[in-house]
């Protein structure tokens, strides 16, 4: 993170940026959180992002912190405080602090609202898409609400960390035979056709915000999106494999489980892709 | 929690008793927990949790936060320091502080430990067991590796609160047409034979500390121990139902979704069970 965070109400120096250890976000993963990417000082799909957060939140029953345009003030001062124009902002709301017990507590509780920056290089994540990543694939062993973004976050952080020992950047999860999507990504695949396809939305995936915006884009381009689970083999047989999220915007796979994607180079259609996306994000 | 905590090293009054944002157990629900019963200044069970506590730390890849006889220093301190003599000691090992990324941080970071007590009536539990507990049904939601004892803890959190709005204290959790366990403690069946049913260790459940002591003094007290699943048809019909875990030692259930349990009062092979297992427990 930056220099200066968010904290219930205060900017604070990282060194200070602390929570109490009965935050329910502490003992019972009890909270949500959204990442949003700015670049050259403006936020890219913040509504979406904020309406997913809204979304999130009362699939919990967690208050909203705050207002929108009260977020929206955070948001910006957060940038201004650390002097950052391209950012990954991160921001999280728990159900707040009360002693350690299951149950919700009194009504009384005022959510937590944490919220940070950190720098983001724009022109080094456009270097990584020109030569693609690589992912490995893991059984789908979260919970069964992965449509709600919350900090339950364990199962994830196991895959993303079973692809960092393969050299991988990315686990996809497999569960019953398909594709859900990435431990912290959206799954995509070109079929023979020049078609592509992602999963759909529903309790088995995140409504990934980017994903949204690159069903929009693909629209515009006039290419064919057809939201239905795939199998591996699917993937494997694909002309083209991408991932999408906040943090990759359109980011090209070159390999999965260590079998090449195509030829192993990035294909035309996640570049065409991702570049309607920066336009898009830019302009909205 | 009582007024001091063992917070990285430090005792700290509750006031003060913060950790950092970007502790991986904040973000990521990345960490474990226990949760020790003190009665009259004795741990019971202690090696027991403090076994299972280094298991859940060797599932996850966490480094042990110190030595077993360093970990029982502190749980004796804070109890001095508390002036309590029956207490319920929680204990949290996180994967510590680092900026926020989904994959293990660097190997130099330290794991957090976190300790807190609370003033625990065993008067007042014994009072509970003697009218004993309502129940409700969920369906079990979790992720495939409950037998970790993480902080991932939202499912059962929003189980739990599900009993609470039924005016019951525990959900126990549907899979696959049987109950797992309840959404923080094991679930018990007495069939007509006077057997005692509980689901076997494995993934789908948390191997309960109280349930292995229950176990070893049902047979002493020559009960049959089936391990094995049960379904909701069989808990209905069951002769008594209790729930084990350490914050309720053995608990008769009367009643499970507003149906009665036999005539709807506790039944004697819990009322016994639970004798027994205090004085196994005191005398361990």
């Amino acid at each position: 993170m930056a220099g200066i965070a968010y904290v219930n109400g205060a900017y604070l120096r990282s060194s200070n940026a602390q929570v109490h250890i009965e935050d329910r976000g502490y003992q019972f993963a009890d909270g949500i959180y959204e990442v949003c990417l700015v670049i050259d000082g403006r936020y890219w799909d913040a509504e979406g992002h904020l309406d997913r957060m809204d979304r999130s939140l009362k699939e919990l029953g967690i208050r909203q912190p705050m207002s929108r345009a009260s977020l929206r003030t955070v948001m910006a001062e957060l940038l201004t405080r650390n002097r950052l124009k391209d950012a990954l902002v991160y921001m999280q709301v728990t159900r707040g602090v009360a002693p350690r017990n299951h149950p919700f507590p009194a009504a009384g509780v005022t959510p937590a609202l944490v919220m940070t920056a950190r720098r983001f290089n724009l022109d080094d994540n456009d270097a990584r898409a020109k030569k693609g990543v690589k992912i490995i694939t893991q059984p789908d062993i979260r919970w069964a609400r992965v449509d709600i973004k919350s900090i339950s976050l364990l199962p994830n952080v196991l895959a993303k960390q079973a692809a960092v020992e393969a050299n991988a950047v990315e686990s996809w999860l497999i569960k019953d035979g398909k594709v859900t999507e990435g431990s912290s990504s959206n799954a995509w695949i070109v079929d023979d056709t020049g078609a592509i396809i992602t999963h759909p939305k529903g309790r088995e995936i995140l409504g990934g915000i980017t994903r949204e915006t690159a069903i929009a884009c693909a629209r515009d381009l006039q290419i064919r999106v057809e939201e239905r689970p795939f199998t591996l083999a699917e993937a494997a047989q694909a002309k083209e494999v991408f991932i999408t999220a906040a943090t990759v915007l359109v980011m090209p796979v070159i390999a999965i489980d260590g079998q090449k994607v195509g030829d192993g180079a990035p294909g035309p259609i996640a570049a065409q892709l991702r570049e309607a996306y920066k336009e898009r994000a830019r302009s909205a």
